[in-house]
């Protein structure tokens, strides 16, 4: 009787309910299975179907008509039936080192890999998802490192009237010793929420192999949640509502420029941090970029780091009408010419060039050299994806606090 | 320009990617609906069915034959196609308050519902899941109360010579004052890890619920994961493997109950605790059941609450060679024995009527009952299920440490 564990695993077998089923069923599938070379083979058990397809962002894009326009989608594959009438698809050669996502459509149907576990929100869509290691996916891995603590939080914001749930890493050794930390605010897009960095964007491994590999100091990462509407992800929160672009119940209250001291305020009275300017980064992907330019412009002694991913640092760039455009553009360069007058060590602006904000991100830099603000600018490939961001937050974290 | 959020809402619209997906598709289903009476209304969209089932733990159980003998599975029931062309199936009437979980099985294949986000994985399936409130289920919804703190760490295990990953529950107001707090340690099943009980469990909704309606005592809940074979939940630590029951990708050098003392150690050097028997509790359901029997034995001088959730509280008598089953039961019940002389507040085991453990649990009674163990018993309803483990948390939290 050394390990009740051991004999249980027998006797479990006839339990009722759904971890039976999962048992009986599919048991024999692996999917997705990832080979040797790094190609990947995907199955999927549907008999009855006519026809299987597998969807994915490892697929090159195909364009798609929608009522607002043309757009790159993640292109499809055939699955075909195998002889043990398993539908199987297998890429035509090893995929690049990348977390990636996808979903089966069997007859017109999409749906999730049965066979995998991992899946992962984004916006409104769950999709499956699996990981190539051998290059800058490693960091996205969990691997044999010290690890830090994520922590779900609540905090109290008077600006917003009500407490909101953060996320919180902190790193190894955190609990362990008494130092003061550096501290990293790191801001989601429209579609996401608290949940997003550490989910879609590996925060939490990401900064875990950094710090263990000696490329980023040791610092804390704090994941708010950027829409003053919400107080929490969906079902997170007493304030029910189904996931959806920039969507929430309610009006808000005050902006996450104008809320956001009560985000330091929290922090920097529950963790032992380093408060000052040489010690703060802001950064966010697409709204939150904007966002970081500005809170960053809002609070001109505060940051020293600040990072704007596939974003126009000056949001006002992507007003339709083109004398708000320029009103409101006219006032945040004011703002940044502030901001500059007052220094930091680095302003740095990252976006792939065919990104949909592209050009007002080219716009934002025009207005800023003409007043000699003092950014680093990175192009990449691509569009407005996760892919991107998490290479952006392997790149930008080294950077700070050195 | 008041709030960025508000005027990228039409904007990111025009973005390429999966959330466009989401929002061009389904975005008009809704599905599960619950209406006002509490009946469910269940929605999909797929043009190409010839037939659409739902199957979930609301309908009434069949009986399922399988290799290894017959088990009540959840039933099914057929959506038909409504004049718009969507699949719909609403229940015959209110659903009791409880947290459900479903499948739609689309022409023979098992998927989930593509318009719910709300999704938990067992052992190695995930499904769909809904929550009816107004009744037991009001606990496990996140209401307007302050909320506790979801940590997940990694603490040291020498015994176990790795690093392992733990959920820790802190009750509101643990990080804002100096109080030192006692400790329930709640641990898992066979099919679980150290994300069961927050997950399914409910637990931080359970605790947040209690704690505010002045039920239970605030009180720190650790989670720890049970599989000393693994040192965390699929896919959150370097050894990567698919779950399955029970399973993990090594051999264990220590069983639960020797290396419980790493737990413990880490608990208390790392957290405000009250360190003395009258704050500590520990239980589990199944195997956890079990190893809560068997830790609160193996170190007698430690708990003064116990609770063991569909389980025998000697795990042996579930051995089916009998020669064996009596050895280990008589070496068990010695350890009882003395558990019983050093005293305890409360031994609380609780089972379902059709449990497949039903029977180890009256076999274990009647031992203890040989020797006067004091014990309290609680029967309820059911078999060996997550609607048990979550009433019996939200019945046995409340009489720890009064």
């Amino acid at each position: 009787m050394r390990n009740i564990s051991t004999f249980l695993i027998g006797l479990f077998i006839c339990a009722s309910g759904y971890a039976q089923q999962a048992l009986w069923g599919g048991e024999a599938i692996v999917s997705p299975d990832i080979h040797d070379d790094n190609s990947v083979t995907f199955r999927l058990n549907a008999p009855q179907a006519e026809k299987v397809e597998v969807t994915g962002d490892f697929l090159p894009t195909q364009k798609m008509q929608t009522p607002m326009g043309e757009y790159d989608a993640p292109g499809t594959a055939a699955l075909v039936k195998n002889e043990n009438g398993i539908w199987e698809f297998t890429t035509s050669g090893p995929l690049a080192s990348e977390l990636y996502s996808y979903t089966f459509i069997v007859d017109g149907l999409r749906t999730l890999d049965p066979a995998n576990v991992f899946m992962i929100r984004d916006v409104a869509t769950v999709t499956s998802v699996f990981i190539v290691g051998g290059g800058q996916a490693d960091f996205y891995k969990v691997n044999n490192v010290p690890h830090g603590t994520v922590a779900r939080r609540w905090y109290d914001s008077p600006a917003l009237k009500e407490q909101r749930r953060i996320t919180i890493y902190t790193p190894p050794g955190y609990e362990s010793n008494e130092d003061t930390y550096p501290v990293f605010y790191l801001l989601h897009g429209s579609g996401g929420d608290e949940e997003a960095w550490i989910a879609l964007g590996r925060t939490a491994q990401i900064m875990d192999n950094l710090i263990a590999q000696g490329k980023a100091k040791p610092m804390i990462v704090v994941m708010p949640n950027g829409h003053t509407q919400n107080a929490s992800a969906p079902g997170e929160s007493s304030r029910d509502y189904r996931p959806a672009m920039g969507g929430g119940p309610r009006e808000a209250v005050a902006s996450m420029e104008d809320s956001f001291g009560d985000i330091l305020k929290f922090v920097e009275s529950n963790y032992r941090v380093k408060k000052d300017k040489a010690n703060r980064a802001v950064a966010g992907l697409s709204m939150g970029g904007m966002h970081s330019a500005a809170i960053s412009a809002q609070y001109p002694e505060t940051f020293d780091y600040i990072g704007v991913f596939s974003a126009p640092p000056i949001a006002s760039m992507m007003v339709r009408n083109e004398d708000d455009r320029a009103k409101y553009a006219d006032e945040f360069v004011k703002k940044l010419k502030v901001q500059q007058e007052n220094g930091f060590k680095l302003y740095w602006i990252a976006c792939g060039n065919t990104d949909f904000l592209y050009q007002g991100v080219l716009d934002s830099m025009k207005k800023m050299d003409e007043i000699g603000f003092d950014y680093t600018y990175k192009e990449s490939e691509g569009g407005h994806i996760w892919r991107n961001w998490r290479i952006y937050l392997t790149e930008f974290a080294p950077m700070l606090f050195k």
